[in-house]
């Protein structure tokens, strides 16, 4: 089935090593406040900080700063920064940092003139948006959820235990323009980086593991992971092979900027649970969904088994001579499961630091969904329990 | 090499069975004065031009109509747009056809203000916006050109007999918005059909046939590629398989809308060629660029050996077990031609009209470029005789 859709994405992509060079002229176009949005100190140990500041000062720009954003962002973060919008009447949110940077700020964009409980309207309800929007903007600095071009904002309520997502209507919130140069991401710890790669790994198997259609959107999905799995491994080598970077980073943006996903369903299951593993354990988003996604995958493969077959042969190369569909299928996801423990990522929820009681606890609050196989919350912890 | 880019392309696409339903809201948005710009009568024979006149009708607007765009849309045409536009105060260009409608569009909003020579601005000199540019949009009837989300526009001199191809600048002249049902494509005859195909494979290998690199560009294209082989097969049986069109209808539009050569070089001499090929023998686009493909690439792939072995390979599913590199390239490049005989499509310049005396004309007027290898105008020549 080939389903009707709208698309429309109009972030000014600036890429490469000369990127930045166009902030300058992009900042010409807002008014005078900008709110600089970022996590920790590594933006003022790589530079990339005073190069920014340098830049805001030469445009005439008065500066306000919401730092320290956790890689979970939390929504006392979000309020905090809406607060800081009001006050200081900001034309233009500058979110310097990663997806967590990004997500944060579009939600204090979409939020910060909301009147009403803006969690329980964009988050819990999912509801439209019915005020002005700041306009958003981004330099990123390491890569996997594509935020930067997309509408996409997981946020972390830590007083009630929540992890949501929110994918704000195109194009209202996708940012003006996002500033992405491959060398930024030189410098991202390994973890991270690895992190990053599974994080873009499982939406591309998110998007494809759906529908037993032959759309050229799955030719698209397959076309990505076979470049991010040989740019993961020569990254892996060489942090600093500019062309691997580089491809990682272009994976990542069109991992999810929703056009390889047109015409599909989608099956965003694994995205859930990892939020509620997350919203308990607090481990790095993609390291959780390297954990999952196999035991996920095995558990659901004979629902659509035709889809794995492919996936097993096209991108895993895996040669299917005298084997059953079922042999091929979870040749691949084995295949899968030895790329993440190539790049070095635990092979249990243990290890990320969830007890088996939290399993139950993740399990029951985990949106329930799915693709080929709709998933309930026994099936959900019996994934759990197989990966623990 | 991965280069810098700027990448923007906000387009709307509204793509599916049910698209048109969204004429009405996007039509609000403008003015009264519609210029409808259309070919020759099939749009009046599918009863598309009838659903539309409705909905303008509705919607309360003014129309102008210039119809009979050529398949080669003509300069004289372009300029007769532009007196249209200034006498009636166009507020939108309504394009309602394939390629041809949506370049000539472009080309009339582009120069309608202009107060000098468009051809010689912007055609010949490549130069700059320097005028008011009426918004233009597109209903699509027959794919290809990819133009229904792209700014390219393809005018034909016919009193200086060259045919010139212009990429305007990303964002201004993009389609604001297009509308896509690949049910419209369902009337159109095989002949168009497969000339589009061949444009949209042509497309495809003039993006991916340069640069040695590993870029995921080049994977995306290969995705692309596999998927309009085996959308175009089924499309041939039955040319009422939605699923197949469907996905002719997207390849066509990801296949030039510019995401998919982003940090490439590009070798669009196949193109050039064909070009001239059109401007003396007025033959269908795609049939001219298929001819001209296979010979081209046999003369130049000595040069680019690393990126046709892959080719015949990831495309192909060529076997390379003891071949030398250049037999499995050649292979590959065989592969392709058979493909485009499998469409009925001729294999000789003669075929479509051009006489021998023409061939000269046509390699000295053909602007010299290439990839792999530097074009002049003695190998381009060659090429000709080669499919003469």
């Amino acid at each position: 089935m080939i389903y009707d859709f709208t698309y429309c994405n109009p972030t000014t992509i600036y890429f490469g090593k000369k990127s930045m060079s166009h902030l300058t002229e992009e900042l010409q176009r807002y008014g005078a406040n900008i709110l600089l949005v970022y996590g920790k100190n590594s933006i003022k140990k790589t530079g990339i900080y005073d190069q920014i500041c340098a830049i805001l000062r030469e445009t005439g720009k008065k500066v306000t700063e919401l730092a320290g954003i956790n890689s979970n962002p939390r929504y006392t973060q979000v309020l905090e920064g809406g607060r800081l919008v009001r006050e200081n009447h900001i034309d233009l949110i500058l979110a310097v940092g990663g997806g967590s940077v990004i997500d944060c700020s579009k939600a204090i964009a979409a939020s910060a003139y909301y009147e009403g409980d803006p969690w329980q309207h964009y988050w819990m309800e999912q509801g439209p948006i019915e005020n002005k929007v700041v306009p958003v903007a981004s330099v990123l600095t390491m890569t996997g959820t594509a935020s930067e071009m997309n509408t996409g904002s997981v946020i972390t309520n830590e007083e009630k235990k929540l992890k949501v997502g929110r994918v704000f209507p195109f194009p209202d919130l996708c940012p003006k323009f996002s500033i992405l140069n491959p060398e930024f991401t030189y410098t991202v710890p390994k973890t991270q980086m690895v992190s990053g790669i599974a994080d873009i790994f499982s939406h591309l198997m998110e998007q494809y593991f759906s529908g037993d259609d032959d759309c050229t959107s799955d030719y698209l999905l397959e076309g990505v992971m076979l470049s991010l799995i040989n740019a993961s491994r020569k990254a892996l080598v060489n942090p600093e092979d500019y062309e691997a970077r580089s491809n990682i980073m272009w994976c990542a943006t069109m991992g999810l900027n929703k056009i390889l996903a047109l015409s599909k369903t989608q099956d965003w299951e694994v995205h859930m649970i990892e939020h509620q593993l997350g919203a308990y354990t607090d481990c790095p988003h993609g390291i959780g969904l390297a954990v999952i996604s196999p035991a996920y995958y095995r558990y659901i493969c004979r629902h659509g088994l035709h889809k794995f077959v492919r996936f097993a042969k096209n991108v895993w190369h895996v040669d299917d001579t005298g084997k059953s569909e079922e042999q091929t299928a979870l040749e691949g996801i084995q295949a899968l499961e030895d790329f993440f423990r190539e790049l070095g990522i635990p092979a249990t929820l243990r290890e990320l630091g969830a007890t088996e009681e939290m399993l139950p606890l993740i399990a029951h609050s985990t949106i329930p969904g799915g693709g080929y196989y709709p998933m309930q919350e026994e099936d959900i912890l019996h994934v759990l329990h197989e990966c623990w």
